[in-house]
């Protein structure tokens, strides 16, 4: 029992993760954004440049947004300053993050701030409730 | 000290809802929703009857509906089996409640189905904050 490879007691980011992620690019319409949100019921749509890098984050609030101010480019409702998360981060320390911050999800970035998933609070409440 | 009044240690509904809600009629507009959940900056906004009855509800993810599906009215897109809670009820009972159906709020009634609050997850994970 002594040889026996111990699996961390810690859940992380990568046990967790949706995978592939959604992404769109910036130069999509409101409209298909929208469209992408309710075709893929997921409320956390993160926008990348050609190589899949993070620029912004797009919610179903963003979209409320925009109907209400009139704006009509993703560029004018995205989220800029994105909150993220690491593969190899603890699953409770992205939770306090979110509840922190008022959001729902996070994208989760390579060393490259390439989008590798979401996790989104639905996820961690998965975890906590298989645990009970 | 024996005759000093007992404060309940579980935390009700009553303690952490916000009140008064925001609420609308099921008559106005989808751009006037948008614009309210934007202002007052929420997500779940309680649509009434005359007598302040609950009949449906909207959050963003319905206004990104409304703008994917072409919706037009409240009424096509609001939520009508709304899931409540009672100011009487223990804040964890609400918890669990959002975590099973998936929703990040409910809209507090009386025993007539008025409306006289709403609780969020903010709420709640502000409650969980605060006790540690
Ligand atoms: C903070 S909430 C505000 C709405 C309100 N507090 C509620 O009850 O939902 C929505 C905003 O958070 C932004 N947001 C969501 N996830 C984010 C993330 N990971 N990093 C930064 N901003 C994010 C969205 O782009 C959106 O503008």
């Amino acid at each position: 029992p002594e040889n026996k490879p111990m699996k961390s007691p810690i859940t992380l980011v990568k046990d967790i993760l949706s995978k592939p992620p959604i992404t769109a690019p910036c130069n999509i319409s409101i409209m298909e954004a929208a469209k992408i949100l309710i075709e893929y019921n997921i409320n956390h749509l993160p926008i990348v440049d050609d190589l899949g890098r993070l620029v912004g984050i797009i919610t179903s609030w963003d979209i409320a947004k925009a109907l209400a101010q009139n704006k009509k480019t993703i560029e004018e409702i995205m989220t800029k300053n994105v909150i993220t998360a690491h593969e190899d981060e603890p699953a409770d320390h992205v939770a306090r993050k979110m509840s922190i911050n008022n959001i729902s999800g996070v994208p989760v970035v390579d060393d490259h701030k390439r989008v590798v998933g979401v996790v989104t609070s639905e996820d961690i409440s998965r975890l906590f409730g298989g645990k009970k």
